[in-house]
């Protein structure tokens, strides 16, 4: 792989530096020395390098499903519009939906993403190829179903956790309390503990859910997992919309990590999370696209503009969620979100997942604070160059390990076909 | 001007549509035959055609400000920050930040543009230079200048009300209640009268404003501007978030025109305006930015994908303010909010301020709704052709009006120089 040195980009807390990479590392953020060789040197003088977006909540093949049902309830686009197409789905359309997705995600800067579906080898494959590191699930919910899509969890977990140089982790991913009573939880907890993974599951993400929780057993959905023993393990819970004060302090007591999905919750009428208050009581939140179905974008940057703007409103307190703080859900805290270790920081020996945001654009003019003018005013089209793992995954407007173009074709070829 | 067909692309309420642009106007929506004649034909098969957007408030000039004092609270935000840049502010700096703004709403699909400010004849000279159509009036606020502020709106609608071939229109603009008390606000109704302008105020914003009213008047803003006799000429309201029912009965009633600006109310955390109470009600709603120095960008797509997502979220109904609503609220009903009769929709014989929206993306993949694609997942980047009053303003991501790289340069200059 060839070393590239980065010359002259704001760093954010580093300010204008070189940043160089090597075997897929980062392994200088300061001065280049002439000493120093690498293959190639990117002028980045106009631009922001900061580290690749992390989404830490998606449904990657779901993007098939883009704007077929918009503004609906939750149930009835469920179970009137999504289910019916999703029993259709096959395996060849997985791989290009999630194709589709990592065509999105990478233009828009995002170099880590998380996902839970099925057919999620499909998915695993589309990231191995397309070079981003992705977090992968096959959902787990009661049902005839159930030991099956144990049994291929297992399977995922053998083939590829860990693959792909280190870029693929797998997860298991039992959907919901709701769908995953504490009863099915066992094995699973079981299977995570035996190959040692952490686990991914929604919820609190409606007041219903909450409600049926209560009414089933007299307790919210975080109580009844804390009792299962589910906190036990690393957990990385998605949404945490509607949840009290007790399950915040579960929550941060337990070390479970937060994927704040705001475009979702908002879209779908589930409400706005209490992330000021999840981020005082010191747990660790990340940001998520959810689904292209309900967003209908997989845009990290506007998930973090949500996440940098909501909070002020509905609490009339502009000084929450300031733009620094956004900007590290969307990277650092959404790394440690996915339990990734060396990923989401520009130090030496973090894996170079890097995006650079040009800055001459007169939508970020007057030129004063980076980090401000990419929370509140970036959009997809000014990331100008996307590095996973030291691999040039966009540069020039191109993106050079998909043929966008059949992408675009087979995903509209595989809903047709799903449509009927 | 050159006569211009569009061919082909998909126009909401007309499906696949040819349309023709001549002198100015649309003159045709429907199938172009061979007999018909223009200078340039544009395919655009792949393209959404939607009216140009309409913001319905903005400080232009702010655009300096942007990013330069950010996750403050409003007063320490405006008293130490914005004030004392305000007060070194020049008719040039005004100027190159109205045309910095300019460049930005063009390239964001942005064709008609509303501004309160001083030293607005710069800005008026910026919109006529550069073919964008402006909605502008010189703010007044009570004080030693209040005079001089609206001789100099009278100046100003002398000058520029109905120039530039009839895309400047001129309004008054008292600021807000807060500054403009009940007593300064005849001269100013009586000069709307004489000169047969409408009146654009800020209104309701914070909570503040609302609670000094109800100290000071014993009534809401609304209903004191009510009793003034304000709301018996023509005018535009910004914000509107902090109003009772009542308040919303008097608005519909004198059929006040509201601009909704999320972004900026979010950011400032000034809060949420009830808007679907607004549109039920049937007052015309349309969306603005705010100036750049609390938003910071000057991007519609973006006020308008907020306004189709924050009431579902606050109300928990994903049927409220579904992509049309947005969309429409972000063309035909801003145009409306404006009392521009002959502009935001793509009719024959509406000016032809028209966008194109390049539909052949990723992040539009698969296709199915065009509105939905637009209100959810559109960035300013996909904003491919731009035209106001039938001239083209952006293509090829060009803008042909305006040199760039100047104004951005010219922009920091003068921001060094107020900075000091």
């Amino acid at each position: 792989m060839e070393s590239i040195l980065l010359k002259g980009p704001w760093v954010a807390g580093a300010g204008i530096a070189d940043v160089g990479v090597r075997d897929g590392k980062i392994v200088l953020v300061g001065t280049a020395v002439a000493e120093d060789c690498y293959d190639r040197v990117i002028p980045a003088a106009d631009c922001a390098l900061i580290p690749g977006l992390v989404n830490c909540h998606g449904h990657a093949a779901m993007t098939l499903f883009r704007g077929i049902a918009d503004d609906l309830p939750l149930m009835p686009w469920l179970e009137e519009r999504i289910w019916p197409l999703e029993a259709r789905l096959t395996a060849d359309c997985v791989y290009w939906g999630s194709m589709l997705a990592i065509a999105e995600m990478i233009r828009g800067g995002t170099t880590t993403f998380t996902d839970m579906y099925f057919f999620e080898e499909q998915t695993a494959r589309a990231a191995a190829e397309t070079g981003i590191r992705a977090v992968l699930s096959r959902g787990l919910a009661a049902g005839p179903n159930f030991s099956k899509a144990l049994a291929e969890s297992r399977q995922l977990a053998e083939d590829w956790h860990g693959a792909a140089g280190g870029r693929i982790t797998i997860q298991l991913g039992p959907h919901a309390l709701y769908t995953c009573p504490p009863a099915t939880l066992a094995p699973v907890l079981d299977l995570a503990a035996e190959l040692g993974l952490a686990l991914q599951i929604h919820l609190a993400e409606t007041r219903g859910e909450v409600e049926e929780s209560l009414t089933r057993y007299g307790k919210s959905p975080v109580a009844v997992l804390e009792e299962a023993g589910f906190f036990q393990l690393p957990v990385l819970a998605a949404h945490g919309v509607h949840i009290s004060q007790e399950d915040i302090g579960i929550l941060a007591r337990r070390d479970v990590r937060v994927s704040h999905n705001p475009a979702s919750n908002l879209k779908l009428g589930s409400g706005i999370a209490p992330v000021p208050d999840l981020l005082s009581q010191g747990v660790t939140v990340g940001l998520g696209t959810d689904g292209a179905a309900s967003n209908n974008n997989l845009d990290m940057l506007l998930e973090l503009r949500l996440a940098a703007l909501i909070h002020k409103g509905i609490h009339n307190d502009p000084t929450l969620v300031p733009a620094a703080a956004a900007l590290e859900m969307a990277t650092s805290m959404g790394a440690r979100a996915l339990f990734l270790e060396d990923v989401g920081s520009i130090r030496e020996g973090m894996k170079a997942d890097l995006i650079l945001v040009d800055l001459n654009k007169a939508h970020f003019s007057p030129r004063h604070n980076p980090e401000a003018a990419i929370a509140y005013a970036a959009h997809a089209s000014d990331v100008a160059l996307v590095m996973a793992d030291g691999q040039i995954l966009l540069e020039g407007g191109r993106l050079t390990t998909i043929d966008e173009e059949r992408v675009i074709f087979e995903a509209q070829r595989c809903i047709r076909a799903i449509k009927g």
